[in-house]
């Protein structure tokens, strides 16, 4: 398994981002990945109750159609809490791709980020379409990653590629994260394309089991959004014999982890104001979801999270998010290590000696910058 | 019923506070009330499975004995995590004020709050005992209420007075906060005198009735204590004739949970950093405990505290914070009404057309000092 640096997109797809107003900034805001030949698609979404517009219209295409070609993602607005006309609005934005494309429109897939409960401006995104098209290109991804960034300071991206059988299989992906990051499904923006032959079947299953051991064990800000989506899209063109099972699709769902997990760990490394990233080990559990929640509950410790800005080893915090866990576990089985505050990087290993399961979580600290951010945005 | 300033003690209660050098700046760190008549006692600590030594203690000592005459708390150590030796530790403290005044120790009570996972220095409690007991006074609540502060910039205590029959009964309380507030009991250090006559169940009925209206409906940082108690004493030296149901219960239960009410908002309106006090009323639920559960996430979603923070009108961050509920609460169900930010109280009105249930929640927002004290505090 290699990875790509200055990746080429899989075969057969192409990308682009434009700046097309949304971001006051005139930063880019509107990013397109396309592929030429209809491609399979896999998604997780939000567990939120309320889901944003583009995700309710990703969701009725998913289940309406079986082949997609296009992903139009527009940073600025995350189109969510908008009502019917939303709704409407992702829809049309649906339709500007689909005509420009020459394509039909169930085979577009939309998804926003941004501000939420303010309508989309339809004008600048149909304005903005014909440049994205027009500018659609093998080497675009770095546009398309660029175009989706909210609050992020670094583009987010990676590349890898296997062999099934003879033949070469790519799988790209793009993220976005930085704010409103909580590990219950998805938890942000991830794009991933990979020229696969694979069913579909097994593309669900490999995403799920990626998307549980990655996205699902990240926390910025223990904040649950509406957007959340990780997409998959697979177009078959590199060739290979059919990956339904066995070894094949065990390597496939090992890459696709990888980048899944590469990717989850660049939004923490930029999660907002964040000056220390931190891996919390939690080992003799009784079972994994015991460990997991309380490695959660211990990154969504606020009071953890400032102790660690502040390179302060104040490891009774720790005790007190695992008391308050609600699992019941006892002072007497507790044991914390927690190594030095000092660099960029930080762990915490929490033992229960309840049982043999373990689980890693990655989270960053709290700063007075996050909630300068966050008190700004708009 | 009416407030009292200034206010004496009920009748029969003593109180004091020292500096015994617990905390670095010299402050006062050694709080101490006792009643010279024999006292009922109930109390709710925090549900955290780990408890701080002194609470087990406090535990041991309310189960095996009926009538208590002292309460010590020290400031500047939560003696929590402390194992074996941190309850031998707190044992020794109230022995050493059974000894002092005179009294069994098991009718002495002991908490303690500050630094979680350190030794108490047991030389230097024992040190202030006497100057502690010899200037224990009718007038003392005032330095009582100053020694069991941590990052409070203010003290807490309220008292009123009612009529029961003929007789004028006093109740009083005091309180501690700042940080590691959280809705699940108690919540924080709060002592409450009476000389009301009232049976034992009757006192553990209002107490149990006040404190789920009062200190489990408010939050700074949704980090629950290890240490969190709320206590209260009743002396009988009122003679009013026995409180045991009825109109009498209910006046004196409705005293009790305004007592409750005063200082949970008072710990709200000190909370750490904090620049605004939030108001959150949660209409239109299915029941109260749906109501209280919505109420609570948006009071502990971070996003939306720094957005008030900003006095940034970002609705969608309760939006969102309503969606991650998981109680499947629809987009077109959800009505949010958020007052002007720009003064120090905030009022957010949200309407969930479940049904007619409501719940009002007190919180505040998260600022950069909240940050700066959490990440030096030790």
């Amino acid at each position: 398994m290699k990875k790509i640096l200055n990746a080429i997109l899989p075969k057969g797809f192409k990308a682009n981002g434009v700046a097309c107003g949304l971001k006051k900034s005139g930063k880019l805001d509107l990013a397109l990945i396309y592929s030429r030949f209809p491609a399979l698609a896999c998604a997780k979404f939000t567990t939120s109750s309320i889901l944003a517009a583009p995700l309710i219209v990703c969701k009725e295409h998913l289940k309406a159609f079986k082949r997609f070609q296009a992903v139009l993602v527009n940073s600025g607005n995350a189109n969510c809490f908008t009502g019917k006309a939303g709704i409407q609005d992702a829809r049309e934005t649906a339709g500007y791709v689909a005509q420009a494309l020459g394509i039909e429109q169930g085979s577009v897939l939309v998804n926003s980020t941004g501000i939420i409960g303010k309508r989309l401006d339809l004008g600048k995104i149909k304005q903005g379409i014909p440049e994205l098209v027009s500018g659609l290109s093998s080497f675009g991804i770095h546009k398309a990653k660029t175009a989706i960034m909210t609050t992020d300071t670094f583009a987010k991206e990676v590349s890898l590629r296997i062999k099934i059988g003879d033949k070469l299989v790519r799988i790209c992906g793009i993220a976005k994260g930085a704010g409103m990051i909580a590990p219950n499904m998805a938890t942000m923006l991830c794009f991933i394309m990979t020229d696969a032959v694979i069913f579909r079947r097994a593309l669900d299953k490999a995403l799920g089991a990626a998307v549980d051991k990655s996205f699902n064990r990240i926390s910025v800000d223990g904040c649950m959004s509406t957007n959340d989506t990780v997409l998959v899209l697979a177009n078959a063109a590199a060739g290979n014999e059919i990956i339904s099972a066995g070894a094949d699709l065990e390597k496939f769902a090992k890459a696709l982890e990888l980048i899944c997990m590469v990717l989850a760990k660049m939004v923490v490394s930029d999660a907002e104001g964040a000056t220390k990233f931190i891996q919390i080990d939690v080992y003799q559990a009784k079972d994994v979801p015991e460990a997991k929640k309380v490695a959660l509950d211990i990154a969504n410790s606020v009071l953890f999270k400032t102790a660690v800005f502040g390179e302060n080893p104040n490891f009774g915090r720790v005790a007190a998010a695992v008391g308050a866990s609600g699992l019941g576990i006892k002072e007497e089985q507790l044991k914390i290590r927690l190594g030095t505050l000092k660099g960029k990087k930080v762990r915490l290993a929490v033992s229960l000696s309840r049982g043999k399961a373990k689980c890693t979580v990655y989270t960053c600290d709290l700063t007075p910058e996050y909630v300068k951010i966050n008190a700004a945005y708009n």
